[in-house]
């Protein structure tokens, strides 16, 4: 098995004991129930991703900071000039963007992965070097990766993962850096989704109505060269493998657990097929690399809180790739970018941190992160009524 | 000078150089302008209230939990017993509350005030017995408190301040414990805003449909027994007064900014007296108290971060007695009781966290306590697009 056969292998769903285990537990503690309100729902998911309960704390925490360029910006998509990816890169090596000051606040390591910054980058401290090439071709002409670098770059985030998990990390957390990367995001939300570009583009780090309307038109474009116009009916879209399997039952005739075991399996194999298509055609380097870690999180028993926007997108990847991977994600937050909210709702995912944040980075996980400790360490120290002789609500 | 007079001739409004300072710094860092959302404004604010750029680190923190009880619990306003504020206060002493898990995860100070539990406490690390009653009268019936009761729970929240920040906090979070207090929040909502008992009342810790509309009826009852039915135009009301005061300048002929500011002073005098009024009407000890913390707070030059519905009905309480104790002011989190949202709209305050909490404690402080250092340290450390050689957005 390759590397990312034997990540997707490696990730089991929510176990269900302990999932009902860490709900009993918590309506045992010492406040009214469902009194923490969404926290208490983190709680349980990372019991269920962990099968243990109440879950082990999920510290400390890493974030991988996963930096690429993109083809497209060529179309106008942002206002900024793409050298600013790497000059973030030294930026964030030396200590000086809000992911440094945001990571510092919650003690949380940064490493720094070049998968696709269009310069050669000098070794330092901090920074993996891990290119795949050179940016991406521009999505809006046709696919912006070859299915070779869509693997390389799923493997050099799983490879990420597994590291710092060797390392001691408990908790990852995704970031991204790569001008005009919400561009890709919002093509992949597209794609996956079935939403409309005009729907899922949105401004991105700051652009002004003209630069919008472009970018939503490059959208549309992009999808279209790809051959993903359909939405969630279109040709490389996962939603169509599911709208075929669906109607198998009509047209074969095999003993009904035994078909819909094989049924499932050809579906998830057509919709894997599909998600690595799709990552090729309007992806990017850091996307196809944040799905990896999620993926490698996932698989190394660890809970993965994800970012914005970029992660959201990749997100819908490492799910059409490995469906179960999703009871081990947290979403950090929800990002002003529109698509990103669809993506969250595809995903099933409440985002903690609600602040309109449009940074990337990682910022919006980081954030989150006091936030997730903080729903599991209740599971640890809080007293039950019966411990601490605290009187019951009256029935 | 009373202490209360003291402390609120102290507290300054934000001063305009160190907002422009704030916001002009974050424009410079590297970041999209604006990316960091509602964390921006978070960092200008503290700025404004420090009046210097950058505002100094909001750390260490001191949490205090004012407990107190309510002759309104007699109701059935709640369906826990009344005995649940002491058995939680040994619980928030012994460590083993939400509260507590919390205060460690984000390394925070907790200190227990007792301002009104209806029993006696035996001294303990971490308790201070500051009681004023053994809880308040029924105020449905009539007046919760006596005026000396208000402000005696008033000066022992600012004692309290001043100490905490004298040991070294640089940043208060309120906590609350009382069984039924939600039902004196409810009233004090609709006493200093305005609004309606069945808009502002809410579940609390989890009431049925029919305790919440026998809670709905005695927060009516209360508001008519106490003369404060007609919400912002009513007797008791810091509404009132205001409106009163706007018709003035028809009224009287003198020089115009002398009238002004003696109009102003003269308005903000009955305004506060009015404000003691309802505190003692509808008021708890503990909200009581907690609006003294604010404003010792405010007057001692730290930010103070307000949790739940205890802690907004309080804060209208501490404007009504010092309007530019605001400016001084973070909303931790926006709770599920529908008239914490009325208490924030009406103080101008967005909340950090919405995550239908509903415990009290200051638990959602806590949880908003490292978004605010966030916010803050960005302003410290993170690079200027100048310092950092990152190039900025094409005009």
């Amino acid at each position: 098995m390759t590397i990312l056969e034997q990540t997707i292998a490696a990730i089991r769903p929510a176990d269900p004991v302990a999932v009902a285990e860490a709900r009993a537990h918590q309506d045992r503690l010492t406040k009214p129930r469902g009194a923490l309100g969404a926290l208490e729902e983190v709680a349980v998911r990372l019991a269920g991703a962990a099968a243990v309960s109440p879950p082990p704390l999920p510290a400390p925490a890493a974030l991988a900071i996963f930096a690429a360029d993109h083809g497209v910006h060529a179309q106008g998509v942002s206002p900024w000039p793409q050298e600013v990816t790497l000059q973030m890169v030294g930026n964030f090596l030396a200590g000086g963007a809000v992911a440094n000051a945001f990571a510092t606040q919650v003690g949380a390591s940064v490493t720094v992965v070049d998968v696709g910054v269009a310069a050669d980058l000098d070794p330092a401290p901090g920074l993996r070097i891990s290119k795949v090439a050179y940016g991406t071709a521009d999505l809006s002409q046709g696919p912006a990766m070859t299915a070779e670098q869509v693997t390389a770059a799923l493997e050099a985030g799983v490879v990420v993962a597994r590291e710092l998990v060797e390392q001691g990390a408990r908790c990852l957390i995704t970031g991204d850096m790569g001008i005009a990367n919400t561009t890709a995001s919002a093509a992949l939300i597209c794609a996956f989704t079935g939403q409309d570009a005009a729907v899922a583009t949105g401004r991105g780090t700051g652009v002004d109505d003209e630069t919008l309307e472009r970018k939503v038109e490059v959208v549309r474009r992009a999808l279209l060269a790809n051959g993903l116009t359909g939405g969630p009916d279109g040709a490389a879209s996962p939603g169509a493998q599911t709208a075929h399997a669906a109607q198998m039952p009509q047209m074969v005739h095999i003993e009904q657990k035994e078909y819909k075991e094989q049924s499932a399996q050809i579906e998830q194999t057509a919709q894997a097929a599909s998600a690595m298509k799709t990552l090729a055609a309007v992806g990017g380097l850091e996307h196809a690399a944040i799905a990896g870690f999620i993926l490698g999180g996932a698989a190394a028993g660890v809970p993965v809180i994800l970012d914005g926007v970029i992660a959201g997108s990749a997100a819908l990847a490492a799910a059409a790739l490995a469906p179960a991977v999703v009871d081990h994600c947290v979403a950090g937050h929800r990002s002003a970018e529109p698509g990103h909210a669809v993506a969250l709702s595809h995903l099933g995912l409440r985002p903690l941190v609600e602040l309109e944040l449009r940074l990337g980075e990682g910022t919006g996980g980081l954030l989150a992160y006091p936030l997730v400790c903080a729903a599991v360490r209740v599971m640890h120290e809080v007293a039950t009524f019966d411990s601490a002789g605290v009187s019951d609500k009256e029935a």
